[in-house]
């Protein structure tokens, strides 16, 4: 049998980190030959929670998980872990403003920057999933400099895989029918998710769907995707969120498929005109727990305008957490 | 590819079902290159809710997932289906009595059995998950003429994982070194979680822990194990549950592993002195969408005294709806 993986999941007792646990314990995201050990990391207030979740994980005698440890402690639960995912943030109260949201949650993502700088095994992977993710990754990456920019990422995994679900429905095809499809930008309104170098079986997407019902339908629906969902559940995506993680660890992990990409978060290089430093969704393929921006597509004008708005925003986000970033 | 199956959840936009079609969805019930078709069905005052939960399924971009039907109509949620999981029950509210919650629910299971008799495939299995779970089966399976008894079938795999969690937790084992863990009898505190069988990476599980353990601990802790969860996580047990709904219909499918055993409440065939009948949780082996009951295994005065005390349990319930099942 391979060695055990750990796996440290931050919020686990709330709706995503809950329907996540489950899904890697049953070996969704490593696949059936790779046991795996969950660490449970929660705030003190949710230990109880997070007791109740452990027990449900023991209840399920899954035959690849060899042990789970819940604690509220992060020295203990980024222990030389091999993959780190942030969910637990700080949601957005009544009144707050983006830029207080912001500066809230930097002071989390700072401290677990740090904490998986100085506890977590040197090739860990993180994956920003917690709210503003994009910028909670970047905090997070500059509290760790023992590390390379290139072990974080943030999730815009869930707003491709809206995307495939929405252009498939359109097209009337199967998702497993659509390749390249892309999300560009800040897991935001400002994201632009991308139809462009999309191909449906094989023929270009926009020979079977027109320009104006990608501008006026398709993005503006993905953007608002989340609170359509929360409108007819009373609760916001949790199952799905899961779903992405899953998705967005075990290709970075296995690799994606040839000829396809998937949808990152990834610090960026300077590539398609985007801020140096900033993460940006970009369209990437992974091997063996690496990833490449895909370079070379071409992008008309409103493309171009669309990442721009992004990135501007993305460095507007950056400016209000300035003083928290390490001076390099 | 296989043609898709049809898997018809009662109470999707529950915790249960909610957590359970997205592990079906994701081929983790009948394997990764089998197309699954899911029809959720709600009541009425559901259906918002369960279209949230069908906008979800749609944004994994399951490559499995060929179809979302939502539905509150028995006739087109039950259409031709191959797997019926009955997860959709009146819960016990304040104040009632067991046998009212019996009979409310037994009106419930009563129409299912002949929506299923009258609209599904006629190798339809179905599982009854929501309580009381034995006899809401036997009232379904009573309801459905044209049908084998032996399609239909109640779970007790939740507590037959949550037993082979405390025993490996106990002898510091893995819960893959368990074999022949057993559940007697109703769901409910009737049950009788046996290790009498067991081996433990081979060697029987009473030379490992004591009967007095067995009696005085692990046997009220699993009988007690749902109030204890929802008493960490203020919920009751909902992924933990959906798990044992994925082990119990993929191992009626593809077949249990040889030398070993689950258990399943079944119709009863007079094995183990129990009522003909009644639906009682045995050990079986299956394969290729058939049970059989293990025989044979010796039962000493203490287990059969459980055995006893739930195969009355379960005549009683049964007479309190038994003028709600047709006269044979």
């Amino acid at each position: 049998m391979k060695t055990p993986v750990k796996v440290t999941i931050t919020g686990a007792a709330g709706h995503i980190g809950y329907a996540l646990a489950f899904r890697v314990a049953s070996g969704a995201m490593f696949g059936p030959d790779q046991p795996v050990i969950l660490r449970l990391l929660e705030i003190p207030q949710a230990m109880s929670s997070v007791h109740g979740v452990g027990m449900e994980l023991e209840d399920c005698a899954f035959p690849l998980l060899y042990d789970v440890v819940l604690t509220d402690d992060s020295a203990i639960g980024f222990r030389e872990t091999d993959y780190a995912i942030l969910i637990g943030a700080k949601p957005r109260s009544k009144g707050m403003e983006r830029k207080d949201l912001i500066e809230e949650n930097a002071k989390i993502f700072s401290a677990q920057g740090r904490a998986i700088n100085n506890y977590a095994s040197d090739q860990v992977r993180v994956l920003v999933v917690g709210n503003p993710a994009n910028t909670n990754a970047l905090i997070a990456a500059s509290n760790a400099p023992d590390l390379d920019r290139k072990q974080f990422t943030a999730m815009t995994r869930l707003d491709h895989n809206r995307s495939l679900g929405r252009l498939a429905n359109k097209t009337n095809t199967l998702v497993a029918d659509i390749t390249r499809m892309t999300i560009w930008g800040n897991h935001s309104m400002t994201q632009y998710p991308d139809i462009g170098n999309c191909l449906v079986k094989g023929t270009p997407a926009f020979e079977l769907v027109s320009r104006d019902w990608a501008i006026d339908h398709f993005i503006p629906r993905i953007q608002r995707r989340g609170a359509e969902i929360i409108e007819a559940r009373g609760l916001s995506s949790a199952a799905s969120a899961a779903d992405a993680v899953v998705d967005h660890v075990r290709d970075w992990v296995l690799g994606t498929p040839s000829g396809d990409w998937v949808s990152m978060a990834v610090a960026s290089d300077g590539s398609y005109g985007i801020e140096e430093g900033v993460m940006f969704s970009f369209p990437v393929t992974c091997e063996n727990r690496d990833y490449e921006i895909v370079q070379g597509l071409e992008l008309d004008e409103f493309s171009q305008s669309r990442l721009m708005a992004s990135d501007r925003e993305l460095r507007k986000e950056r400016s209000v957490i300035e003083e928290l970033l390490p001076k390099t």
